[in-house]
């Protein structure tokens, strides 16, 4: 078990571990120079975090609840549990913004100190706002302070165990700080597998797993975070709620789909239940070209609709393709144009080489050609390193931020054009849309896009419009406003586009009834 | 499409059509007199429905509302509208018991007309009962009444429409109304399939599956009812709530799944948009054979986890198969003890043959044995049948009720051994407890069991308390009180125990929220 000292923090201005993150390829500067010019802008190094808005008396009373050495109050703590990692938060705090820092940073230790956290919080009106990773990009952890007597960051850090695994019934009950690879590998010395991979993987935890509704790299094979979990437990203002009686039931409403998704607006994840699976002999990747994102993206929905996905199933659009390829290091540099697709494969070697012909021969009917595993295994060598290179091009002047969105099959090519005009629309010649297809159901698909675009005077204003305008034709066509990156407070004013005005009206009446104060994570989710 | 007036009615002290109901087989007969004794039970004939407690003054602003031919006082129609099917149901019918009959029966024949009714309801205080295909075993129809002006039961059978097909995206909007085959023929017309088949699946409708979180038959291979449904429209005394912009999405919590299960006590669906596939081109049914009820239970648990479940599969525990093998005619007479698995497949040939192969080769190496396509197909053939039996074994003083549950492997068998235990305790010597699994999850399945009894003098107060004892033993090893029948009345004071007092309280506040009068199925689902 890693213990919280040796957690690897987040640096403050950037994503990721500093010591993972890499200088930008000359080949790449290039590029970039001729795509946008460069401009070196530099982080801010002088950043003044407030003073504590609690008193003494306060924090003495939460350290009577907590201990002394789980309730930190110095600067550089409150700072790393500051906004998430957003484009928007990066930009702030590498501009030395850290006004709205934590007051205080707590770590219980368990369910009932959690619990205990959260009658201190009540007692004194204190906002609550639960930490897991710190990889949240829609500031869900940008609560609101007003009408707070002050702001403590709930840090999960120290609950990562495994409580018990069930060899028979495949499932395994997590605590919520893990992070993804802790959970991996405490799950891998029981031979069996969680399977959850999305982008942040190395960084973000099962209880924000959980809270955000992820959606994970091997969502065809594994299923998106919300369809692995079979149980919960949660804390409350009021109390304690556990929720997992079987598999499926009709006992009424599904409640854990109404804890997840809920960014700890609802109470604090300390426990989930898992489907885990065996761990896999085999993995595999590989690439397949297709004249067009169109023709890719319907064989995708006609593996779907077989029933014949792969573990791992991607297509890149042609720009996202073409970008791609000119890291020729990362992709075998066969650069014949069309759309890029990367298939992956995780199991028995049976079970992989029969998934594997039968969705090969399917996929060679419908017109794709097997680059073979080269550019599969590339991205597979690099699939959670994209957040390192924002940082680098945020260094050099290049504004970069992703947004994704999800819509049933039809509607794709619809929500595809008017997302990617929106965007060239706010942000101007030259802009760079990609995008590409990571998640696939029988009935639709999900969107992501990655934006890049010369910083103007004012980058986050710049960024904030563009994100705007692309939501605003998102909700257009009836589409989601995100597939796997939850409401938070960015996506906030949106939501009752797509949930409706009594939709919002149940939240906010599910919100009253558990946290009767609001405390927990105010303005969060919650319109 | 059918119209209302064609659609058959179900007999009000029986299931389904009388035209359908046979008598037992002389066979049966002998060996019911040697298990329990015969006693002919005759229905009470004379039957009074109480006049309706509504004034004409008010009967009037609802014919106002919907037309005078909507709104139906006549003693039969209202008296085909009180309660559902399930055994305690049918013996309080049989008795000429229709004290509960609702006042009046309207059938608007839109959204719009529902919010009308709703708005009605709300005006006058009166209850109102959604109503579909009347084929609810746990009390959901039975709301309570006191509080109230009065009790109007909403028949939905006139919104049977298929809205409209989405053959890229595999969707289909559909009216609740809609009976399980008229919804069939109205998608294999458009070539598709829902593929949802519950035992009642000749009755009930497609919004009582939305409301109850049915699950079908085939759920192995097309997934339970609410793992169907992409969108919902429901008509609340508030207004309008509308959910689905997306296969999946992180948009907060999945409001679907609160709607989902809601027994009419949030709303009334008004509209489903449900997943749907193409049109098997062949079905196959076979049968399997099993040393035990455990070892072939264990094999299913295999073949879940191995991702290689077939459309349909189930298994008969000892007493099941050889009560099933008493009679002949059904499975092909092959008495040789153990448990018979049926499986069933659907498809193109070529995905039936593969997934056959690889399914057969599976259990072949767990130890079982095929029995060939006779048993299977005779499963298939008499698969809505059982029902009519139960009428025909209560016309004889043999009491024959059903329940459910699930619960993950780990814990199969002590919730099969603690419920047939209490069942067999309240119900003393000579009780017969038949059990299959019928839905198969990764981490789980469900336990159906079909219980007889000799007949006491007080046959209602004979099955509440064996009942009663069932639902103890399922929530004392922490299994769901019901896996696909839903809460009604007879499972609400059971349900805290589920969701904990917490789960309640949302339960509460959501109801609270949207029917703030609570006009709403009261006392149906929420405790």
């Amino acid at each position: 078990m890693t213990s919280p000292k040796q957690q690897v923090e987040m640096h403050p201005q950037r994503w990721g571990d500093p010591a993972s993150a890499t200088d930008l390829p000359d080949s790449a500067r290039g590029l970039i120079e001729l795509a946008f010019g460069l401009a070196e802008t530099p982080a801010v190094d002088e950043v003044t975090v407030p003073a504590p808005a609690l008193s003494e008396e306060l924090l003495d009373s939460l350290r009577a609840v907590l201990g002394v050495e789980q309730v930190l109050t110095d600067d550089e703590t409150r700072r790393l549990r500051t906004r998430g990692k957003s484009t928007p938060d990066l930009l702030k705090a590498r501009a030395g913004e850290v006004g709205d820092a934590p007051d205080v940073v707590v770590r219980p230790g368990s369910h009932d100190a959690v619990e205990a956290v959260l009658a201190w919080a009540v007692e004194h009106h204190v906002a609550v706002v639960p930490f897991g990773g710190g990889t949240c990009v829609t500031g869900g952890l940008a609560a609101r302070r007003d009408g707070f007597a002050g702001l403590v960051s709930l840090d999960l850090v120290r609950m990562k165990r495994l409580v018990s695994v069930d060899h028979e019934s495949m499932t395994a009950v997590l605590e919520p700080g893990l992070r993804g690879p802790e959970a991996e590998a405490l799950l891998a010395a029981e031979g069996v597998l969680l399977g959850h991979y999305p982008q942040s993987f190395e960084f973000a935890t099962i209880g924000g797993f959980a809270a955000t509704r992820s959606s994970g790299q091997s969502s065809a094979g594994y299923g998106r975070f919300d369809s692995l979990v079979v149980g919960l437990r949660v804390a409350t203002p009021r109390g304690d709620v556990r929720l997992g009686s079987a598999p499926m039931n009709a006992a009424g409403p599904d409640l854990r789909q109404l804890f997840l998704g809920s960014e700890g607006a609802f109470g604090v994840i300390t426990e989930v239940t898992v489907r885990v699976r065996r761990l896999p002999e085999v993995e595999l990747y590989e690439g397949w070209r297709w004249a067009s994102f169109a023709t890719g993206a319907d064989a995708m929905r006609t593996l779907a609709q077989s029933g014949l996905l792969p573990t791992v199933i991607r297509l890149s659009d042609e720009a996202e393709t073409a970008i791609n390829l000119a890291r020729p290091d990362e992709i075998g540099g066969q650069s014949t144009g069309g759309c890029l697709m990367i298939t992956g494969y995780a199991g028995t070697p049976a079970a992989v080489e029969a998934k594997r012909s039968a969705v090969s021969r399917l996929l060679s009917e419908l017109g794709g050609t097997s680059v073979g595993e080269g550019p599969g295994e590339a991205w597979a060598h690099g699939r959670f390193d994209a957040p390192y290179l924002r940082d680098s091009l945020l260094d050099v002047g290049v504004l970069v931020e992703t947004l994704e969105t999800a819509t049933f099959w039809s509607n794709r090519d619809r929500l595809y054009g008017e997302v990617k005009a929106a965007l060239e629309e706010s942000l101007g010649a030259g802009t760079l849309v990609l995008c590409h297809i990571s998640h696939v159901y029988e009935t639709g698909c999900s969107l992501y896009f990655t934006v890049a675009a010369k910083e103007s005077a004012d980058p986050l204003g710049q960024w904030l419009a563009a994100k705007a305008r692309a939501n605003d034709a998102i909700v257009a066509t009836g589409a989601t406003i995100t597939h796997h990156h939850a409401v938070g407070t960015d996506h906030r004013p949106w939501l009752h586009h797509e949930i409706g005005d009594l939709g919002v009206s149940v939240l906010r009446a599910v919100k009253a009834d558990l946290d009767p104060t609001g405390v927990l994570n105010p303005g969060v989710m919650v319109p």
